[in-house]
């Protein structure tokens, strides 16, 4: 992963012109340009790691700049935003890999003897400050890779179930599962880095989540090392043997312990996919004819639908001779209308199986007003997919600000909170869209999206006003703080309004009990008592 | 309901003739009869309410006799043994019905003041002693009878949501959103009586949960009244903020404080429903069926499966003139084998739906070598759904033993725990049968029935000693301890094994903090520490 931004330079491509002149024109220019500096010119602070840990673990210890600095943080904008202006100044003292669970424990144990914070560390994706190398009331912090628990450590095609180590990415997974016929069927943008184990501590949700469940829904097993003690729970279809407590330890986001392994439920995997686009007439319009779809029963797997400003950016970022461009001219030319909202649908499956199941979600979205656009707007769709944060790079690099927040709500308040929280976000940035991405019988959630240009030195004030009127929109309006992007340090100020007081004092009572000491994950999720 | 049986006299029906004649065969004659004392002959203690609460509450307060025995237990066959031998020394010193949220948590305030006990009492249908009168550290218990909070508090139609009183009725429910045509889908043995709140406190699992979802799947919002304060989360279909709080309300069983008000997830009334019975050669063919039709997408809403031991006697105390008993003898004549296993699959939709969904059920079933038996079996099956129960009652009055229990497990793990859980049952009597109950993607349902002759003035200890070898033998064959009965004080011994060390300390731990005074149903779901 680049340390200042997404992925691999190899993978970056070249900065989209269509993207950019399109942006010229709606922001009135762009920002001056904002590079990244090198990596050596990164500052980190002096290592202040006791020497316990240090004789102790050597062997799966790093403390040099590179380590430090590509464990300094998450993919967030002002993650972003710090890491190419060069401060790190806050990394971590050190970085340790341990090699297995019982490792997990031990290196725990001794950051509770010697004081020090643990920030535990998955694919490194966190879009909310999840790891962010807080130290808490301790005078060090470590992060702690999971890299190495990558094992596959069962894979039972019976059960359609897999026990995978928590540092596995979920795109090996995928790739190893899918030599076996099957599937994981989780493809958040993250897909490509994101780890199991972080997915889990997330309550990560991707973007073929409406058909294949949250990844709190694949979870079947887990296994957490806690400062108190192990919380290993055995893959179980189902149970009702009191609260569920693997319930507990997904979402944690790592301030009750490290998750170390996971049990996931897997599909068999599609012979078939067929993706297509989508046009409504308004994005009321389209979301009833979403809502009538999912409640009838008959959700694709993927269904996102976009808003009419989302729509006209990503088009008009597309470029006009782009597929997406050619779809909309066709639509328009046809339906003799002047915009609209464009949708992505999607099913997996058997041929036979998509076949019906696609008769199905047409024919309520027919219903609903929607105009087919064909599958050339879907391939187009299932192509870019986990393009997103690249191109964020790139727009950063011509000195704009980005940003996307999301949230969830049920149907008869979707409207209402749409409109909030997009007028809340319209007094901070020049462009703002919103789609719904995930669907349930009794809701949606709403992901926006804001962009325009940074005020340079002061991207983080900039960003936090907005951020700031999104939340407060979002509580006010009754949604809840995130579907699925977690809490990490962005979110800990609303996370009163989400849980109230006696649900707080809930959850630190649990970390009280599992992380006495409070080394795991300072500043994360749980506001301060 | 009856206080030393289930349901009420005019619904009980006679002793069936069939069933008694078959059993005095299989068990070489029955018990001697076991009548139930009459109301006015079942010992209570005196009360030891503090004047206090008498006091403050006697508005809605009830200490008569009949109060309090009608509160003394739940539905177990331990509780049944007890009242109809006329055995209620440790009834509640009192019964409380609060008329709302704020009134129960007024109660509960005055009880930790008062140093009382509170037993949460919604249907009083618990079969695992989740209503026993305990005191634990204190001079007096009450229950709280929360049959007052019945009110349907929202119907959000848009959104199918219900948001209803804690004390309100599933049956109730059901009737009041069936007017609008949609429906919970919520059908446990328990239906007519069971209340939401103790669905929610039980994780409950209705015979039809196999397509409507288990009732913590139908929970979207919950409100919980603490002795330390509030916990109110508002109805979200999804969310990633933080460990999910509603899932450690879900099957607290009343000792984290009681729930006074729960949101649902409703779903459109069907127009249509199908059930039909089938054949398998044995219950390993059938369950693996079974397996291939939940893996591949295409399971019904209601899908059961009795071994070849459930089936002869589903058959022989049906009759041989029944309709089942008619289907068996057209399936063996037609197959020319001996036996088999019988299962009930069912569908519910629009007429269109379930011809669709039933052609890819049906094509799996007899690929897995199934044979359909038709509509009369199945429609059978739905008339009798809720009438276990009351056999037992009847079979009780002729000095038998007759229990269940469940659990669940992996595919791959599901005949190992089969085998050694009859092995261990059939030690201690004379007829154990066991269906398949709910299919997941990843494993099922096993549930058991098993029966014997009573031992006269030994009824506890017999059932005791079934009871412990059946639980030892989940835990040692990788099974959870409840599937769907949930813990109460029958399953407390085996927690441990279920939820290890740390789950435990987790769970005390917020118990800790929600009631302090641990006056919230003492000795259920939690092993003292």
């Amino acid at each position: 992963m680049r340390f200042w931004g997404w992925g691999e330079d190899a993978f970056a491509g070249e900065a989209p012109a269509a993207a950019l002149a399109w942006l010229t024109r709606e922001l009135g220019g762009l920002g001056d340009p904002a590079p990244h500096v090198a990596l050596q010119d990164v500052c980190v602070g002096e290592s202040a790691l006791p020497g316990a840990l240090r004789e102790r673990f050597g062997e799966i210890l790093r403390d040099d700049h590179a380590a430090r600095v590509r464990h300094a943080r998450g993919k967030s904008y002002p993650d972003l935003v710090r890491q190419r202006a060069g401060d790190a100044l806050d990394a971590p003292d050190a970085v340790l890999t341990p090699r297995g669970h019982d490792e997990v424990r031990a290196v725990l144990q001794a950051c509770v003897a010697a004081g020090v914070a643990v920030v535990p560390f998955g694919g490194g994706t966190s879009v909310v400050g999840g790891l962010e190398p807080l130290r808490g009331a301790h005078a060090a912090v470590i992060s702690l890779d999971l890299g190495a628990l990558d094992a596959v450590e069962l894979l039972d095609e019976r059960s359609r179930l897999v026990v995978a180590g928590a540092g596995l990415r979920v795109a090996e997974l995928e790739a190893r599962v899918r030599e076996r016929g099957l599937t994981l069927g989780h493809f958040p943008q993250s897909f490509e880095y994101v780890s199991v184990g972080g997915c889990a501590a997330t309550r990560s949700a991707g973007q073929a989540s409406t058909g294949y469940g949250r990844f709190e829904e694949l979870v079947q097993g887990v296994r957490l090392a806690a400062p108190a003690g192990d919380l290993d729970l055995a893959p179980r279809p189902a149970s009702a043997a009191g609260p569920e407590l693997r319930r507990m330890v997904v979402g944690s986001e790592g301030v009750l312990g490290a998750i170390t392994q996971v049990a996931l439920r897997l599909r068999t995997a599609p012979e078939y996919e067929r993706y297509e686009g989508w046009m409504f007439s308004s994005f009321e319009a389209g979301a009833e004819a979403l809502r009538d779809v999912v409640q009838s029963g008959v959700a694709p797997d993927v269904a996102r639908l976009s808003d009419e400003a989302e729509t006209r950016s990503n088009l008009g970022m597309a470029g006009l001779g782009s597929v997406a461009g050619a779809a909309l001219r066709g639509y328009v030319k046809a339906r003799r209308v002047g915009g609209g909202c464009l949708a992505v649908v999607g099913w997996d499956g058997t041929e036979e199986v998509v076949r019906a199941r696609r008769a199905g979600t047409t024919e309520r979205l027919r219903a609903g007003g929607g105009a087919q656009l064909g599958q050339q707007f879907g391939r187009a769709w299932q192509r870019s997919r986990f393009h997103g944060p690249y191109l964020r790079d790139h727009v950063m690099d011509h000195g704009l600000f980005v940003e996307t927040l999301e949230t969830a709500t049920t149907w008869a308040n979707l409207h209402h909170l749409y409109r909030v929280v997009a007028s809340a976000l319209a007094g901070h940035a020049q462009i703002v869209g919103c789609h719904v991405s995930h669907l349930y019988p009794t809701g949606a959630s709403l992901y926006f999206m804001f962009l325009d240009r940074a005020r340079r030195g002061e991207e983080i004030e900039q960003w936090r006003a907005a951020k700031r009127a999104a939340c407060d929109a979002i509580v006010a309006g009754g949604g809840t703080i995130t579907h699925h992007h977690a809490v990490g340090v962005d979110h800990v100020p609303w996370m009163a309004a989400e849980a109230g007081d006696t649900g707080l004092d809930a959850l630190r009572a649990l970390k009280a009990q599992l992380d006495p000491a409070s080394v795991m994950n300072p500043g994360k999720l749980l506001p301060a008592g």
